[in-house]
């Protein structure tokens, strides 16, 4: 991979392109150009050419882009050829939806367990997972290769655990509270409500402006 | 409001900044600088003001901004002093989890209904929340004055039932299938698939990069 640092905007379309690309596979699609590619994502062709330059192995050889090849040089970037064990702190509405949710474990990613301090959740199996009191957070962790733990509690509760968590051996959160954790390690927000308000901008704003 | 447009980066800033200073509120801070606010939000003074500035009733008077006016012009630039009646496609594990969310109830976005055309699903009660058959989506859109579809079913399903809400009258989607819907009405995404393999790329680069 060449040294220069990829940009946050690039990063953040890297999910997508993969997720284009995979469904054009699974079409039967062999060879794309980077206009074609630009039409189905709303983007432009010169803006995914530059994307791709940012890689120096997704080189177009005559017509357009090996579809399967850049499948396979996108999961190496993104790491998807790794496995994650991830747990959830946080066995409420959204803990269990994340549970039952089946886009993860396709693409590596495996709950093991769920943790919350609710005695009427501990004990409790989601699916096949079970529910751990709070307490055997740090020691699960420790002792089970987990990599990635999701904060899906209070808020209040958030950068407390996400310290915990760190000192366990987790190496990044994805955090469903309306909260900025602040931690050493990668963090991704799922921040519901800002969405929406993102989207009660656009709505008032709709007729004067493209967004 | 000036009638420079308003970046999408900005955009999405401005619930950020409404959460953080609806905490501070809270806690009783009446006052903020840029400076303490940016350390706040891991921002740089010079963002924020340059940010705020983008509307012209922002300023700061002697000291700071006035916590509550910020609060109060940021709601008015959300459009947060409307309330938005929503449904939700799909009555799974992710449409059954935001039935049960109480984040976004406070600040007047309110589910109305559910739909779904699995058998074993319509006619139950999540919370006080009917989920009818998909078949009555249309009529009680346009009934009831719902204003946001979330769409929380297959993603195979998800083009077709957009332009279905959208013709019945709806004025934005909230999307939380893994796929890019086309409609002329704003559109937000909750891709949660995408947000876990940035997360999965940032562990495998956190060494050599800052990100």
């Amino acid at each position: 991979m060449k040294t220069q640092k990829i940009s946050e905007a690039v990063i953040r379309r890297l999910p997508r392109y993969y997720r284009h690309l995979t469904a054009l596979s699974e079409e039967g699609i062999e060879r794309i150009s980077s206009g074609e590619l630009a039409n189905l994502m709303n983007l432009n062709a010169s803006q995914i050419r530059q994307d791709f330059n940012s890689f120096d192995s997704f080189g177009q050889q005559g017509y357009g882009y090996q579809v399967k090849n850049l499948i396979n040089e996108l999961g190496g970037i993104l790491a998807l050829n790794s496995t994650y064990k991830m747990i959830i702190v946080g066995a409420g509405n959204i803990g269990r939806a994340l549970t039952f949710y089946d886009g993860f474990r396709n693409n590596g990613f495996e709950i093991s367990a769920l943790f919350d301090n609710d005695p009427s959740l501990v004990g409790c199996m989601y699916r096949d997972k079970p529910v751990y009191h709070i307490d055997q957070l740090d020691e699960y962790i420790k002792h089970n290769d987990i990599t990635i733990g999701i904060f899906a509690a209070h808020k209040n509760f958030a950068q407390d655990l996400a310290e915990r968590m760190v000192k366990a051996g987790i190496r990044a959160i994805w955090n469903f509270a309306p909260v900025d954790i602040q931690a050493d390690i990668p963090i991704e927000n799922v921040h519901l409500v800002d969405s929406l308000f993102v989207l009660s901008y656009k709505m008032k704003n709709q007729n004067n402006s493209d967004v």
